[in-house]
């Protein structure tokens, strides 16, 4: 393998891509780990550009491509422990960065080719819970998400980060409003399902239907009025507990679960 | 109201409350934000040993008080914004702090007194995972859960946040192993349901027993073979998706859902 020295200028752009701004104009995104490595090679919808490792994983990566039989012909670059420090996104780097290649499908694309459960999320704003949300579609085989313009970015880190790999499966569909959305659901005969906190029909006794996109809110605010009302349906979670409401990630896979796992 | 200064000393000794070890020493733990204050106030499992407040919120808990018409006679701490700072648990301190008692219950007034549906998680070390876990077994009703010895502390600053209050309305069972549990399940007459990643009845085909026992385990490395293999039932999230598994608090909600949701 070709290892090279990453160097400083390498390093401060590397640093550049922990901002949005900065991911969407190179059009690339950090994902970090071995886990994310096996993800990133197994699948391929956001191809690899740059593997950057600390010295330590010289043997390790050298191993893993042979083992695996995956031809990657680009150089990978080394650093030291400390330099991995200062590129890293996380608090204890795991000595293995990738940069990768930030497909955002155009919506033109999903309409011509959609499955029969969609993700919509109107506003998430906590990186965790989108990346947790990811993961578990991905559990459930969904293969295509759906952003409103107001989510964090979901080649954020820390999004990557909590997809556990599920980042490099998903197609996702950025900056879609709501009225877009809708006209796609009407041509495509799609059954648009609003998640609302309560007063919905209980998810335990709603029948699925053939084709169904989910939509998702904020984790405070919940899903805009003029979604929840222009829904063909809503279903809750019935709940008969002492708190008033379920984490945003957690309501969104048991929806996920009685929609799509079964 | 009576409002106090709150001493140097008095600071300190909540900025050890941080600590497990003190918390386990003075009976105590520290709950923030007036979600707290309010799941405090209105359950009573564990109750309120003081209340802190900076400045600025001085006329919010004149009014909380006089709205809700709940005596509070204990005297309520005030102080600076910054020294707020210095005690808080948090990043950005909300400026309400509750110091309340750490209400551990024996085994045997479990088994005086159970429901028929309890958690058993045997050694969950990420905080943010059991409190979420909790706060989803307090939304399906669940109001006991039993923890495995080697269980992050359930008064853990991060796990009481995550439970957004269900921490108040949970009576909680520490450090009961194993070898017990099974004792008092068989003396019961549960049903031990242990939940594994792959193999196991799949959790929608599964029947519901009367009186269950979900027992979850580790982030990485499940429940331990004993219990496995002690387990009356195993069951599983089916899934047939791109991911090697879902998030621990996930997995543990889709099973709650199944088992006491419905």
């Amino acid at each position: 393998m070709n290892f090279m020295p990453l160097s400083k200028n390498h390093q401060k752009w590397i640093r550049r891509l922990h901002q949005k701004k900065y991911r969407q104009e190179e059009k690339a995104f950090i994902a970090e780990g071995r886990n994310a490595l096996e993800a990133a090679t197994r699948m391929n919808l956001h191809s690899v550009k740059e593997i950057v490792i600390d010295k330590n994983h010289e043997g390790f990566i050298e191993k893993y491509f042979s083992h695996h039989r995956i031809s990657y012909n680009e150089s990978i670059y080394t650093c030291s422990k400390k330099e991995m420090e200062s590129i890293s996104t996380e608090e204890t780097p795991q000595g293995v960065l990738l940069i990768c290649d930030r497909t955002e499908l155009s919506f033109e694309k999903l309409e011509e080719k959609s499955d029969t459960t969609l993700v919509y999320m109107e506003k998430i704003s906590d990186p965790g819970n989108l990346g947790t949300i990811m993961r578990t579609a991905a559990w459930f085989g969904i293969k295509q998400i759906i952003l409103g313009p107001l989510c964090v970015d979901p080649f954020n880190t820390k999004v990557v980060r909590s997809t556990a790999g599920a980042i490099f499966s998903m197609e996702i569909y950025c900056s879609v409003n709501p009225e877009r959305l809708f006209q796609f659901a009407q041509k495509k005969r799609y059954t648009m399902i609003a998640a609302i906190p309560e007063g919905g029909t209980p998810i335990n006794l709603w029948r699925k239907k053939r084709k169904n996109i989910i939509m998702l809110g904020h984790e405070t605010d919940g899903l805009s009025g003029e979604i929840i009302e222009k829904a063909d349906q809503r279903i809750s979670i019935p709940g008969h507990g002492s708190v008033e409401s379920l984490n945003m990630a957690i309501a969104a896979a048991i929806i996920l679960h009685e929609i799509a796992g079964k």
